[in-house]
């Protein structure tokens, strides 16, 4: 319990420190070792020119769900870059709350996979994505 | 000619109409039946927790000239929304301007395919994507 | 219970109807509306250069599986035609039975979302995969 | 010139060493650094349930461009294996003489990125797909 804890700090630390993460609004609802829960607020500045929540923030949201999931299953040493991302619209989204979940599905020794679901108030599954990451040592990212 | 300042001024309406993308600061910079060029500031704003570009705005950018280029080549009582995107990073993104042309690759009955690249100030290619589209009649879609 | 042995019989009569599935060597497990689970035996002829099973007929498995799923949720005067698939290989497989579950995510108007997944005979992961399906009546299919 | 008469060589070969490449029947057409083109018979086995090619030995074409152009890409002591494959659906294919054509988009220090194009013989796109690659020293693929 202490540990997922430190997880849920490690996390929201990282959001309030990356400048991108703070603008959208992200927070952060749950984490454990390989699953990360957000939950976002769609708001009408989000619709699109169809009066729907744009694909766009809708697919930041689990990509970050995703990456903070991968995030919590690699040591602290490493690092994670996004390689690609699939992301499915099954649901038109609408103003409100969202909440996504990413989950680690496997991590290699220099590929990690992850996939996410956005859901809405009423637990509709909007989104669903899967995400591949190049897993590396920081020195050799930083070199 | 004509056509295609007609198209250019066509998305610049569509895009000063929406709230997300009015917000998100895209400019038209070219526009034909069929194809979309998009520019775009990325600042330190959109930087992540690694001091890269987030993917998520440069996934809106390549989606949102995928869903115009759509746009552009589809009939004006037609309607299209994403299924799908694939979006793949091939290198990390730093502050400065982003240029994104969308394609279209084939209109089907129901189904629209398109694809993207991101280039940066240098024109090296940071990303590049591939959408699916669905496509309804006008009618249809408000059922 | 009857319903789900109907479901298990119309499938392997299909599969025994098309020239493919005969020839690629597929056996139904399991059924049930929206989920379907196949079996398929990995040979030596199967190996690729590198000496692992060939990402091609681990699709094929897949992309069956989800396929078949999808077709035990649409009504009998509807038809699937698949749309596009994504494919991500976690593990390396080796010659052996491997087992492909594919499972309906969303039936939608016209466009159906599956996924499914192959494990090799110790229930080791080695593909997961996602698929999108044009549905649409026999008679406009025809047309 | 003769570099590229050694290039196909090399594929041929390979294409021979491998037990499912020889019996999936396909011949190297063209090939360059950074290319291949094969070409592929499609007959009435590889039918599926509803009179079209089987998306499967479709997506094993491609995947196999695509897997060949990252061969010629990258150094005599590396080793490609797919991480994923991304595959849209253009058009039905029916029996007939098939073309793909794999092309390397970017070959980085540990991942590569390639897309192919299926077509039939009167040239139509029926199939076009993206993958990722990790690349690795044989050394330690081996250990």
């Amino acid at each position: 319990m202490g540990e997922i804890t430190d997880i849920v700090d490690d996390l929201r630390e990282r959001l309030a420190a990356s400048p991108f993460h703070s603008a959208f609004g992200l927070e952060v609802v749950d984490a454990e070792s390989g699953s990360v829960t957000l939950s976002w607020q769609a708001s009408e500045n989000d619709l699109n020119l169809q009066g729907l929540i744009h694909g766009g923030p809708l697919s930041t949201l689990a990509d970050t769900a995703m990456g903070l999931a991968v995030r919590t299953a690699i040591a602290p040493g490493q690092r994670h870059v996004t390689i690609s991302m699939q992301v499915q619209f099954l649901r038109p989204g609408k103003p409100g709350r969202m909440r996504a979940t990413g989950r680690v599905v496997r991590v290699g020794s220099t590929v990690a996979f992850a996939e996410a679901e956005v859901v809405d108030e009423r637990e509709r599954i909007l989104v669903r994505s899967t995400g591949i990451y190049a897993v590396t040592l920081l020195a050799d990212a930083e070199a």
